[in-house]
């Protein structure tokens, strides 16, 4: 966790270490941004190319991903303090709850993003959209849920 | 994890223990299923009430989600095995890789979901739209990426 210095009126909450589950990271997701005060507050479908690099173990699992146009990435946040109750956007004291906020600060650094799917070479899915540090973990790919049906049997009662 | 048996044809990876990084429950989401074969596939907007339930702690953290009529949810499928690359979701031998399905059997199986905010009741967060099992222990609550906007100041050659 970092110790960056709460801002102006935000609240913190003293935690003890994490201990429910655990994450393993399933690769690194390179981008041109190496400093926070570089990287876009949100991803941009025309943004630049990042790539989503998997551990070799995974690549069989990106079998059939390549049909999909949309995908959404998961990402651990790992510079992010995570006991911020409140935040303070604008360092100006004005204050909004972090749950109210899409900031990286939380307490599960999580990041979730929609992003445009390029190409995927071997063990690299080349994507546009992301909007986070060259060398975040990368926990997880999915195919987007708006352009995602089911592959399962339909359930009794339950329109497709 | 489970020790649910793989259907024919998928493929499972032997997995050390992961140890990269460590989350912790905010919470517990009750919804009014309690067998995996009673969930929907995904969730519906027009799908029954179901509430997040935060420990103390994080309350102050929802100030200002109420001026939000999506949010996204995310938990942990603590039920599911980890270590599947390929799947077969009509358990008929033809498998598709686990980053190509929004199974919950993945490496990390953190869920999300786009759901609508019904209202909140002190720690109570109640809404509709997820197909989770009941007693998921609850990850994070964001505002809905389609309608947020940052509320930090615009960077320098970024259009807002």
């Amino acid at each position: 966790m970092t110790t960056d210095a709460p801002r102006r009126n935000e609240i913190t909450v003293e935690l003890p270490a994490p201990e429910d589950a655990q994450l393993r990271f399933i690769g690194v997701i390179h981008t041109p941004w190496s400093d926070r005060k570089d990287c876009p507050r949100q991803g941009r479908a025309d943004g630049p190319e990042c790539r989503l690099v998997l551990d070799p173990t995974w690549v069989p699992a990106l079998a059939g991903l390549e049909d999909y146009a949309q995908i959404e990435v998961l990402y651990w946040l790992d510079r992010s303090r995570r006991d911020l109750l409140t935040q303070s956007p604008r360092s100006d004291g004005a204050t909004v709850g972090t749950f109210a906020l899409r900031s990286p600060v939380r307490p599960n650094p999580i990041g979730t993003s929609r992003v445009d799917l390029v190409r995927i070479d071997g063990a690299e899915v080349v994507v546009r959209g992301l909007d986070c540090l060259d060398g975040t973990p990368l926990l997880d790919i999915k195919p987007d849920r708006c352009a995602f049906s089911p592959k399962a049997p339909a359930k009794p009662g339950v329109a497709s």
